[in-house]
């Protein structure tokens, strides 16, 4: 099968082409669009050497599916037209995320929704992990309310982002004083609640897409989510502290039953070995699953409520991962 | 006047020297208790050179006010005794917070709770940053619920913690595998969902103490409170990110004017600027005021319903500063 990726370079882009070969995907030409800036030049991949490319319509149409992990805007350029050509596209940006046309896939959760689609839209990064721990809930208790507040690492704003945190990381360990360019503000021994652009409510745009769209996903306009996103300086996973109601009254077992069966799920929640086990960037990096513990009963909304810890790598389940298995469900 | 300090050379013990100094506190003479081992040393101090003695009884009687910035075992040990002698005992341990004997006081809430007693207990970090923020709403709109999730700084954990997550953090940025001495795991570009020992119901005892420390100060039994406390890689400051349900409706608008004239309060929240403007460690860091700021309405209690975003230096408003306006209360 032809395969093509656009922003091949990119933190997403490599991780698509790693995953893609983990998982045995059948790829029988592997074509990697790059900038004009870097096409030409030699792309060393699991699949052997690969000439990166200038991406053209023309160019792209020859492929069965094209993941894009690119910016909203060129999404928005090229998205549309390459679907018609009857390429597979599937979008990693937020271009096209809530039009009532493209569908949102998670595909632990709503993997039908994917039939008749060319152009199909991968969840936000915060949103996907979520999702994906939060769905078996839904299912089987029905959700009132959910509260969240992310620890979100530097991967999220790319690889530039990476690389800043460390190299920032080292001139305060070396006494000097860090400097921002990634970001607003410096990001090494500090955190920031800020991800994306401010709205008119006063929540950014990456709050908002947390409630939009777990919303669209799980078929459900009246979810009521209040999400609060900051940057840690973290490297590649996603944590998120997340405080539920439920439609009806909830346990702490029945949940770790539900979420030991949960496909894409790790529980991860022992408070008696020492030292106990839960969610951590430093486990959850690398791997497919989304870890979930730290469950209690919690304070607020007593047997309807629950509290809970998920962490999950932002580049994987949160982008690569998660676009990949969308192709799986799709071929 | 006498003053006393126990674990002079600790992280919060240091604080209390200094901000005893910053602030004009009338010191005549500072005695300054350390561990056996310690004792004889010379400390460097803004009131001038001053050798650590070793504590008993009767040496720390002869002060008018001791502060206790050592565990709780000590504070369990010596406290009461030293009390009954007539000392003025602040003590900055859990260990006699929630005795029903002992006032536990944020000098902007509940001062008036000082009066008689001796023994004095300074609230846990976490608590006093929250509960400095969260008061002036409380009186004007009343509070239904409270969920807290937290971003703890390392010095929580004491000076030890936070040169750990310096020294570990250049392992990690020169491709070593970081070891942890201070913490379960290591800290550097982790977190860790988990500061103090696991109760029965799944909360830890740092969760739990800002539900029964915030209730104990606002003198509100019922108020239900849910906290999930992360310790994450930065150094003295706490953030906390926090949902409120209100018992009348509340607007965006009337908490900013409340939070600009409450005292010990800082409103950092102006989304318009470029780069916007809110709380972050960088900035709450060495400053006494809490942060306050990221206010909005919010998407799950509606008209009731408010989202905020805190940041307090865990050295300062989380124990020094508050111990030292306790003192400045008494006499």
């Amino acid at each position: 099968m032809k395969i093509g990726i656009c922003g091949a370079t990119g933190a997403v882009g490599k991780e698509v082409i790693d995953v893609l070969f983990k998982r045995g995907f059948k790829v029988d030409e592997l074509n990697l669009y790059a900038s004009e800036r870097s096409a030409g030049k030699v792309n060393k991949t699991p699949f052997g050497d690969v000439t990166l490319k200038e991406f053209s319509l023309d160019e792209a149409a020859r492929n069965k599916i094209v993941f894009f992990c690119v910016s909203g805007e060129f999404s928005l350029q090229y998205g549309r037209d390459l679907a018609a050509r009857g390429v597979i596209v599937i979008d990693n940006s937020s271009a096209f995320r809530m039009d009532l046309d493209v569908p949102l896939i998670v595909p632990e959760i709503n993997p039908e929704m994917v039939h008749g689609h060319n152009l199909i839209a991968n969840p936000n990064c915060t949103t996907a992990i979520l999702a994906v721990a939060l769905y078996p809930i839904y299912l089987h208790f029905g959700l009132k309310k959910v509260i969240v507040s992310t620890y979100q690492a530097t991967s999220g704003a790319g690889q530039p982002a990476m690389d800043e945190l460390m190299e920032q990381s080292r001139v305060v360990l070396d006494g000097g004083a860090p400097t921002a360019t990634e970001f607003a503000y410096p990001i090494p021994f500090n955190l920031i609640p800020q991800i994306d652009k401010f709205q008119e409510n006063g929540y950014t745009k990456e709050e908002m897409k947390v409630a939009w769209e777990t919303r669209k996903i799980f078929g459900n306009e009246n979810l009521a989510i209040s999400c609060t996103a900051v940057r840690i300086p973290t490297l590649r996973a996603h944590s998120e502290s997340v405080t539920i109601e439920t439609e009806r009254p909830v346990t702490v077992s029945a949940v770790k039953e539900l979420l030991l069966k949960a496909p894409g799920v790790r529980l991860v929640d022992d408070i008696v070995s020492s030292p106990a086990k839960y969610p951590m960037p430093l486990t959850a990096s690398g791997q497919y699953d989304v870890e979930v513990g730290r469950i209690r009963q919690n304070l607020v909304f007593g047997e309807h409520g629950l509290d809970f810890f998920v962490c999950g790598d932002q580049l994987l389940k949160g982008a690569a991962l998660n676009a990949v298995q969308i192709a799986e469900l799709v071929i």
